[in-house]
């Protein structure tokens, strides 16, 4: 468990940092937090134009406020170490920097009443593009229904087309879902998905590295994605221009070694460009399915899918001998041994032993030693 | 070259025997077509059933006679050591046996008057659902003229769907195409696609392992489909129900490594579901162009492609720290360097660095020391 201390001083930085300031997640992961601030604070330190502007923004800043906030806003601070802390959010420590952006965020700003570890413990993120089609989005909403189906927790952004599509439909699956927001987790951004937000708070969880009142803002955005890479078992992209937002999630995935997933379309669809094009690089595995998804994130061995296969026919047995006299058999008019091998190129010693295998299957008939097809 | 007694010898054992009969294919390969015709016709053999068949159909074949047939329909019998003979056939003695079908061709039967080998040099199988879809019968369309133009031969099979779209792209794109039937080059299967199989052997092919009026029964599919992935360089599938038969011609390109590559559709299309699995399964490659085709089936260091990208944008070259200043600079009403850095959560000392920059960049617009957005 953090210290008091400790957590007052994530409290401060969440505060004054930049969600996702790579420097900064790297410092408090070696001194703690308590330890920076006292750094940042201490007149000693030689100053850079960071430090400069942090301690600018620092004096303004009262912890116990910030935490009242955001409680009266039903907004908790959650900080590693803390029981309900998703510990593979600490896999951002060894991620890669994307944009400039990276490490282990500070804390997390809660809104929702359910524990967020075990909320995402068996999650998946489906995130894509803003301008989606009806096909990307029931595409997402049927593979988040199926996913909140089988007991997976959906993560996503929040934002309009497919973020939403997949949150509606993990809903609609009876399952969780969580949102992760580039802007604090008081304001709604979109502002028409506060009813989304707020069915969301009460049934999974909002949450952000942002303060309360913390704005949207466009590098956040490149922030909050590397949250939902690596909060999730897997990502699946459905719809992604070859510009999307959602290519920077898919990065992050990959930077984080979670397997990532992409749902195609058709090629002349451009929100599909961008999934198409991760596929092609080998980047992402196809999946059209939340069976396919759950084969890929699952544990060894779980959720394994055979080869898939259209229902086998009754002649799927036969030998392709068997098959080729089957095939010279006539539909209607009846036609001798000798003729059917001579359609049927193969001798009329063999014709003659497998014409009565054909009719023991049911294939065949046979009248006045004449054959034809049996009706289907 | 071949004598003229091992090619007589080809052509009646082309004429008995069944295309892809593995068994004949590996002796042939062994013993030479001659040595096997004369022990076939030995009474010394110890009869089985295969030989018992052979032997009573040999009688009624006279080589000089299929041969003069042939060339009354325009047609020729070529075989390996022929100067226009594909060596890439060849590859098929090492390959697996499919289906019972396998080995290398006797000899293939050919109508139209260009070299085989010219044709099929630089070459791409484009096969796919009879069933398909005009999503699909476009891909395969433009991809088979992407690749005419680009001077790649286009080999189908002549079937209705894809196959027929592939052939189509490639005469309207001004290249070639062969087409590699199940029957009888005489023969036109369907009977629709005759006016299709005339005008491709004027300017391409129409090959195959079957004799002169032979039929198109259904396991010789499964044989010819073999003949398509081995005489080209690739193949790639547009639009597979999952009981497509071009997936055994998807199956016969794995078995004998060449590239496999597929292209993508809705995941609610049907004939794109066969395609998906492939790709799933990381069999096949996703394809959406002609280009990405050929940078798959290219020499190293041909038709290579940039990761795909959209166009370039004039804030792409900007950092994150000026894009978040450029993010909080309003669009109407302008603002103060003090009331931007708080929005953009930078320093002021930071902020009044950036916007002078930005300003050069021509992006923002000053006004009595107050900024808003340039018009874009």
């Amino acid at each position: 468990m953090p210290t008091d201390e400790e957590r007052m001083a994530r409290v401060v930085l969440s505060c004054v940092g930049e969600p996702g300031e790579q420097k900064m997640a790297a410092l408090v992961a070696q001194l703690g937090a308590e330890r920076v601030l006292a750094e940042l604070r201490a007149p000693s330190v030689v100053p850079d134009t960071l430090v400069q502007d942090l301690r600018a923004r620092l004096a303004a800043v009262d912890p116990e406020r910030e935490l009242e906030r955001a409680a009266r806003r039903g907004v908790r601070f959650v900080v590693p170490g803390d029981p309900e802390w998703p510990d593979q959010l600490d896999d951002l420590r060894r991620a890669p920097v994307l944009n400039q952006r990276g490490g282990a965020p500070l804390g997390l700003w809660v809104r929702g009443a359910s524990k967020l570890d075990e909320l995402v413990g068996r999650s998946v993120a489906i995130v894509g593009s803003r301008s989606s089609t009806t096909y990307g989005e029931d595409a997402a909403a049927d593979i988040g229904a199926g996913l909140a189906g089988a007991g997976h927790c959906v993560v996503s952004g929040g934002a309009v087309g497919i973020d939403f599509a997949a949150h509606r439909g993990a809903l609609a699956g009876g399952g969780t879902t969580v949102v992760v927001l580039a802007c604090g987790v008081d304001r709604a951004y979109p502002a028409a998905h506060r009813p989304l937000f707020d069915h969301v708070a009460e049934i999974g969880a909002v949450v952000s590295e942002c303060p309360i009142g913390g704005a949207p803002m466009r590098v956040r955005f490149l922030a909050r994605n590397r949250l939902i890479a690596a909060m999730t078992r897997g990502t699946v992209v459905v719809e992604a221009a070859l510009r999307s937002g959602a290519l920077n999630t898919a990065n992050w995935a990959v930077g984080m070694d979670r397997p990532l997933m992409g749902v195609p379309g058709p090629i002349t669809s451009e929100p599909s460009a961008g999934v198409h094009e991760m596929i092609r690089a080998r980047h992402a595995v196809l999946v059209t399915s939340a069976e396919e998804v759950l084969e890929v994130v699952g544990e060894a061995g779980q959720h394994t899918l055979d080869f898939k296969r259209a229902l086998p026919r009754r002649t799927d047995s036969l030998t392709v001998e068997q098959r080729q006299v089957l095939d010279a058999v006539p539909v209607c008019q009846p036609a001798s041994a000798d003729s059917i091998a001579h359609t049927a190129a193969v001798g009329v010693t063999r014709v003659r032993q497998i014409l009565p295998q054909l009719h023991s299957e049911g294939l065949i008939r046979c009248r006045d030693g004449l054959w034809r097809l049996a009706p289907s």
